[in-house]
């Protein structure tokens, strides 16, 4: 029998909802959220966690590299440490649950935690990573990359859109790049990570369940795709003699969707589809589309990929027309340790939810984790039929109340 | 028995490569070709031809609205004329036959008659039509319309790309729009109406034939069509529940494309695709696409329209996206006279060429005829695949000849 700990129903989801939407009021934007990595409103929202970490009992500061860690620490000496966190950093226009629900769940049941002096045998580090979405200088994750040893330094090449190169923030900052090296946490000192973070896709919603256990992160693979076909006269050319580039690409675009529908995980989508200086009159010469294809296995991922590339080309044979793929990235799918799973799930059960698991499609902090330490991912329910990324996303305060509370659970009962 | 000419086999077809050649080198580009609506170029062209015409023996002027007219003479009182012409207008980066072969086989063939004192029993009305591509003002067959009596002089308020308006154009060369009305011939005074066309179109290169029998002039009906779908992140959303709006306008194309393949004359052309702001790891939420259907009969065409928005609206309501279609044209197909594709057939047969019929699927002067007088088409070989619209646009001297004669035996033989 787990040990459980009384905590009055509601008051972690109407806290964790309150102090989202305060931390919204510091954005970049005068209407919307956007809180983009060493803006003004990004330094004021890790100012603003940083002493809420601090009222709550934590001994918080901000790290080199713009991280809010802060530590509950553990009763018991040389402990290791739990890292439970994700980022306060947002895309522009965005909604206000997108990484802050998972400090902000943090936060409450630590400072629950101490309140009721109730001690772990590990310490309880608070994290709110400063950067996940990329935003900046299109490269994610550079707040957990750092404690979890993965900077890249080639980041510091990169500039944003206005010129200023990442060297030259840090050097702004008088951050030495051997500070945020140093900031990498050794592995034998942490005990694991776990990360809550709203779905921000509907299958929860569609379930009709407030939360969900995390398998693994998706792996992904991207390409673009250009054919080649031949360019004519829309009233001159019979259909039998012509090499359509269009037609032939959505052709392939409908063997994406054929392919990875109907198995668990995987997803294919063509985001981007164009006909250069298509006219109405003349048949496409040309057409350039995108390829997404994502699965919570690598395995399931290259089989699609090998069948979807199989079908490339035998249409584009069959019709007389040619394919160029340059792929432009691909990343391992991460798996979530089986007993970061398994006490989530006892945590949810005991909570009276069906623990129902799921592939998280997105990329999250918690995928720089893996293969340092155990890492666990619980998905909050997305409202509005699973909308993120967007102002109109949305967390009920029952649902992360749950959340918070099987997070308490989890916690007091991780060893 | 029809009544025969000798013609030395090959001298037509040389001289029309020749002149088109000549011709070509008036042009606005540098080092391209290009003759649009009362350029210099295009001034320098009709002066040219009605220079060349009036060598050949013809009674030559350049008519208000730019048309170059040539007559030879009938020998009878009170003629008709045979208005045999095409366009000199071309596309910008144009091939040197699109429009002017016409022109310049009836000029060679005049000629001849002219050399030959050959007098007909009708007039033979060489003309080069000033204007049929629509480039400058938006509106084509500005030529063909004003001698067809179906000049619109809701053109006059039409503006070029330079703020030039159509009625400025012709105030500056005193023009009276009442002039252009009068160009209009009566259709008692016509005995009818043959054009001599390159086919810009495989269809004669694929069954190896020099010359095709022009049936009709297809009609078209053209379409913009937007699928409003539901956006979402490309990793997060399964397939099933997905309202993709990209995947369903492929499989509007497609749908397109299998119902236009296989019966004679249809064509079916999406030639403009894009996925709005598309991005490669967000479903599109919009997607809106072009749709151009043509025909030799207006049934075929209308049916074909009819079966593919009742596919649309299945393909929508199955998809969970909705469509919004807008009609931005429709012109009725314009049959070629059945007399004149007799007199053409056997005049083709004559030359020892198996007569082929086919439909043209490009719009042409002699539309603007059919209904005023009778209408005749003869279509030659396009090299190079087909290609039109194009400087790699060929016709080999020794079609261009055929045509040539063809066309002489028709006349001598026509009444």
């Amino acid at each position: 029998m787990a040990t459980g700990m009384a905590t009055p129903s509601g008051t972690f989801g109407v806290k964790i909802l309150d102090l989202a939407r305060k931390l919204a009021q510091l954005s970049e934007l005068p209407d919307g959220l956007s809180c983009t990595y060493f803006s003004p409103a990004h330094k004021a929202v890790a100012a603003q966690l940083r002493d809420w970490m601090r009222a709550a009992g934590l001994d918080a500061e901000i790290d080199a590299v713009g991280n809010v860690v802060g530590r509950y620490a553990s009763s018991v000496a040389g402990a290791k440490s739990l890292v439970v966190g994700s980022h306060y950093d947002t895309v522009v226009d965005a909604g206000q649950f997108d990484g802050r629900l998972g400090i902000l769940t943090a936060l409450v049941v630590a400072e629950h935690l101490h309140r009721s002096s109730r001690r772990l045998p590990f310490h309880l580090d608070v994290v709110g990573f400063a950067e996940e979405e990329g935003v900046r200088f299109g490269a994610p994750y550079i707040g957990s990359a750092a404690l979890a040893g993965r900077f890249d330094e080639t980041i510091l090449q990169r500039s944003d859109a206005d010129g200023v190169s990442f060297a030259a923030l840090m050097r702004e900052a008088g951050v030495d790049p051997v500070a945020i090296q140093a900031l990498a946490r050794p592995p034998r000192t942490l005990r694991g990570y776990l990360e809550v973070h709203i779905e921000q896709g509907p299958v929860l919603l569609q379930h009709d369940l407030p939360l969900g256990l995390v398998t693994s992160i998706a792996g992904s693979a991207r390409f673009r795709i250009a054919i080649a076909g031949t360019a004519g006269h829309a009233g001159t050319v019979p259909m039998a003699l012509r090499h359509d580039a269009a037609t032939a690409a959505a052709e392939i675009v409908l063997a994406v969707e054929r392919r990875c529908t109907g198995i668990a995980t995987l997803v294919g989508t063509v985001g981007q589809f164009d006909v250069p200086h298509g006219a109405i009159n003349v048949i496409p010469g040309a057409c350039e589309f995108s390829l997404d294809i994502r699965a919570g296995d690598d395995a399931t991922r290259d089989a699609a990929i090998a069948d979807i590339f199989a079908t490339l080309a035998d249409i584009t044979e069959r019709r007389g027309v040619t394919a160029r793929i340059s792929e432009i990235g691909r990343h391992a799918a991460v798996p979530c340790a089986p007993a970061m799973q398994t006490a989530l799930a006892q945590a949810v059960t005991r909570a009276g939810i069906a623990p129902f698991h799921l592939a998280s499609g997105a990329g999250h902090d918690a995928a720089m984790f893996a293969g340092v330490t155990d890492i666990g991912m619980l998905f909050v329910r997305c409202g509005n039929g699973g909308i993120s990324h967007s102002p109109l996303e949305t967390v009920t305060a029952e649902d992360a109340d749950l959340a918070a509370r099987v997070l308490l659970d989890v916690l007091v009962n991780l060893d």
